[in-house]
């Protein structure tokens, strides 16, 4: 995760839609083209419209190994990718490597090794490591999904953010609308990976926390400037609010506290949570998102998260399509075909 | 779980069976009439033939999503539950929430909020909260079945048990006929469901253990005779069993002890254990019976766990039949049609 | 396991294969003929064949209910298993048995019959105790296969052990051929399974280690010339090694210091580590194995462990080939026909 290299081509509409898919794993945002973002957002579609059948389920992946590998607890992501491909009925196989497994001494290198060798086709993968789903990568023979690896990168999240936001936007768009992150920005993979979506769907992207939780974010706001992807970053929380299209809160961690980061969660709620008073400063139709699990009365308040205009549990349902249709273009993409 | 109010209308054959099944949940057993008892049963039966066919496999739930979430570990309930649920071609999804995971900060609303949000049709939920299941119905736009809830309601519990005497008993029907549930009364949920469904049979019902372990019982008993549902609360052991035509052990936590209730599970063996010789005073052709797991040697023996009457792995075999049959009774029930 | 009693009948060639299995249960390969082992071999080619279709499900076992049930945690084994039963369109059902859940007291013969009346058709068991898979299969009316018992047996490793080396020696055969098992011999099941296979094919078998991990299987080679099954004990690795055509490294387990039994892990790979330089004692073409999880730096050199003629991955693709075969051989029979 750098900023500066490579940045994505084009923006909204610089290119016409991809007429197929071609990378092999889905590792992060970074590396993929506007179209490449929208041929996953319309196969969400699709995806959606099978979601919203009596018999949810398509044969698309009948057959294939889906193999999910979490080696940080999750039940809400590795459900999701789990109810994904068992609706394109694949067969779903979930390992979870607790702490005391992976110190029984095996290599990172040999488990992927031995998944792959039990039939894995498809690896889901979550790790506390920055950057272990490009490992599993370059050793797996199938696809590698990245469901989230150190504060580095959860494309698939950024990608149904993205497309819970064109959903509930005015004209299905989130070029040039406001879009604000709030919250502990330095520890997010939620948030990095956003910022190359929303950068490359021409959002005017706002970072917003406290000055502890946005270090370096602004030389790669610099950086991206520069490389035409710009945003802003800011600890001004009612700078940041104003007239915003979108919020979207972030879950605080209580350990960062413990490192000082952070003075109190009642502190950080004072200065920082998404209550109803600081949400009058956005536009009156403001889409308010958070990626869950919540923090209800520190990052965002009870009555926030229940408002008519909070997302939240859309983002989940459209986490299932999102991932759905990301499984079902990356299953079409062999080692031999493409390199991701 | 109040004894007083609404008690089920009716009892054996004071109505036709129910043509169809209305409800939308399944969480407790004090609200359900005897016609809808029957049609469970009814339903059981039919479950049963196809469990006993070579593929014991039905579509019925083809492209259902069923999920199970377990605040409390329970292989037993939550593998019968799958089984069932596999048996009607359903998905499952397995949600064990561990303390550590509870403690990430998320609401339980929440929890059953993002379930739905990924998919989940029908919900089976074991929480150590009393009352845990009726706050998920009130959220959940499927279907909620309870898998117990605190000391309070295990009701698909008490359907087996019912269907497992009936399967049993010489008429087939517990009308009239003495039923005892032995053991630690006072912290059973498993106790407190079959009182609703075996007072509904209009069985001669008794309850007996310790006095420190009956507290309550013989209010509810005084207000169930009122009501026209009468049972017995005794602690005199000899008179339960005498000419009992079921007796049902049930386990003895070793938490107990340290909680002050029992001496020690050697005089809780000694004075309420059901041994060979106890069960003597019942008669001859009695049913025993244990919802599991066994403490063999201290609520009942090992010579009577393995003793021709008992039932004990005919009450597991059902289980399955039973929550298949409400599976996919529930299942036919939509919110916008009926209300739980 | 004892080494005296009951050897397998004939060897290589001495029978023509079975034309149909007869075994309830795979337990143990000590009882399995010649002619059996064959059939099982020649079964996983057919499976492999399965496992090269794009779509790798055959509907052999549609409707069977697979139970695994892990008293020890094992992620390589159980997914392998759970694999092949999902490959043959069976359903799974995961049964992990914390120590905690064990200590609730149900005995092991309760827990088995509840698993049976829960509708396991097929068992796969693993315990930490020797034999626990033989009580179960007195008691379980379905089909038991051993997935590791203490230190007794492990039979399906052995099995994808000589198949893998099969299909890699010259000729496809291991009769006459050097190979070498290296390691903690005293503690492992893998090494006690393989020797009864490795024997009934008629291998030069040699088990080599530490003289403190070698204990009684002197004996038991002595037993083995006598009754037609003769291999060799060394504890010196360059007379192990030279020549070998085959050979396995065993997982060191670190337990094993604190018992006195090994000086250090940096002592044991000194001396006993498999280097490329005491690979060089060899055959040029020798066949590297392991079972896994690897200790690399330790039992096995790095370097090795990723040697062209390293077939540890394969050994795992294998092993699921190996256990869709005996799912789909031992499904055949049933209690009525055959005893185990």
């Amino acid at each position: 995760m750098t900023a500066v290299e490579a940045p994505p081509t084009g923006g909204p509409g610089a290119a016409p839609p991809a007429r197929g898919w071609r990378r092999r794993h889905l590792l992060d945002l970074d590396e993929l083209t506007w179209p490449e973002i929208e041929l996953v957002l319309e196969t969400t579609d699709a995806m959606k419209e099978v979601l919203g059948r009596p018999i949810a389920k398509v044969p698309a992946l009948r057959g294939r190994n889906v193999t999910t590998l979490f080696y940080e607890a999750s039940t809400r992501t590795r459900v999701s990718f789990e109810v994904a491909a068992k609706n394109l009925s694949a067969d779903v196989v979930n390992v979870a490597v607790a702490s005391s497994s992976v110190t029984k001494g095996e290599s990172f290198v040999d488990t992927i090794r031995t998944i792959e060798a039990l039939g894995a086709d498809m690896l889901v993968i979550r790790h506390a490591v920055s950057g272990a789903p490009y490992l599993a990568a370059e050793i797996f023979g199938g696809n590698v999904l990245n469901a989230g690896d150190g504060w580095h990168a959860h494309p698939t999240q950024a990608l149904l953010d993205l497309y819970t936001m064109r959903e509930r936007l005015p004209d299905g768009s989130v070029a040039g609308k406001k879009v604000v992150i709030l919250g502990d920005i330095l520890h997010s993979r939620v948030a990095r990976s956003n910022v190359w979506s929303l950068t490359a769907a021409g959002a005017d992207l706002w970072l917003c926390g406290p000055a502890t939780l946005l270090r370096g974010f602004e030389a790669w706001a610099a950086a991206g400037a520069a490389a035409g992807r710009p945003f802003t970053v800011t600890s001004d929380v009612s700078a940041a609010l104003r007239d915003a299209a979108v919020v979207m809160a972030l879950r605080i961690q209580r350990e960062r506290m413990a490192a000082g980061l952070l003075p109190s969660l009642r502190e950080y709620a004072a200065r920082f949570g998404l209550t109803q008073e600081r949400l009058r400063l956005a536009r009156p139709d403001v889409v308010v998102m958070h990626p869950g699990p919540m923090n209800e009365g520190v990052e965002i308040a009870p009555d926030v998260a229940t408002d008519p205009r909070a997302v939240i549990t859309d983002q989940v349902t459209n986490g299932v399509a999102v991932r759905m249709a990301l499984l079902y273009l990356l299953a079409g993409v062999h080692g031999e075909v493409a390199a991701g």
